[in-house]
């Protein structure tokens, strides 16, 4: 097999560790926690079908893709719950040097376009970025709200919080924030 | 709320259920079994990172929404082991059954994309179904391969049946199939 080729699927092997990092998040149905894999693969769907929603024209397969690699960093510096001040405080430093590890395993140029699009999302300038993150907060809270708000109470989190969270999915869709 | 977006919520959050559908598929360090929804967020990534062993040329978006989706009907139908022979007969009907009810969940427009898309998967004839096809063999080949072939071993799969199903693979790459 040539280094390319080899390289290509270190890499595709590496990322089958993402279905083990658990988000606080719990399936419909008052179910198990959710893992980062699924969480993607629900986005990446919900933003294809919601995609007339975006405030702004995108590039939806670009959306799609920024959905489902947006957290292969958390293999190595696991999930920082969205309102945990703490842990956000060093969750860029940890996601970094993840982000090279990582990526590092794929081909220079695969690993230069996906980390752009990674850095990319993680900016939240671009339309692609601020509807890629419109679902990632809109998925969770379509999931939790199912549950009756369960994840939420069980963190102790306010409607404050919520609310103020919430409020950035607004700037990459109105409609679904409504 | 208006109707068009209360069906695509619906249909959101039914597809979370696809998070419980097992495969015979074990996680890459002899862990647990995966799911259909791990599977297909893997599936399409691997597609964006291949797509250059495809032989024929892809619209690759196109290839990632297949294998976002290929696996929905089993919410219902459940999941068909490659190598259970019996299963394999009434698959067809079953999958057939679930496609309609879960589908129709969407605003018209969307269920007959979706639906579209879906069977031209099934149906194995264009460049995007045969590499998506592809994809849907090398990630199991790939995950069990890492486990030392546990999978094969614990249903009785002889090497023969392995490599029946794998030149398919080749219909979709020739390069990974080597």
């Amino acid at each position: 097999m040539d280094e390319r080729l080899k390289r290509q699927l270190d890499f595709a092997l590496e990322i089958d560790k993402e279905k083990n990092i658990l988000r606080q998040t719990h399936l419909s149905g008052h179910g198990r926690r959710e893992n980062d894999a699924e969480h993607a693969w629900h986005m990446a769907i919900m933003a294809y079908l919601f995609k007339e929603y975006s405030n702004e024209p995108v590039d939806i397969s670009k959306v799609m893709l920024m959905c489902l690699i947006h957290d292969i960093v958390e293999i190595d510096a696991g999930d920082t719950y969205a309102y945990d001040d703490a842990g956000l405080k060093t969750q860029k430093a940890r996601e970094d040097a993840a982000k090279e590890r990582i990526f590092s395993l794929l081909p220079d140029e695969q690993k230069e376009e996906l980390v752009k699009l990674f850095d990319e999302f993680e900016e939240y300038q671009t339309p692609e970025s601020k509807f890629a993150h419109a679902m990632d907060n809109l998925q969770p809270l379509m999931l939790n709200n199912s549950n009756g708000g369960g994840d939420w109470k069980e963190h102790k989190v306010t409607a404050e919080q919520v609310y103020g969270r919430q409020g950035k999915t607004q700037l990459g869709s109105e409609r679904t924030y409504k």
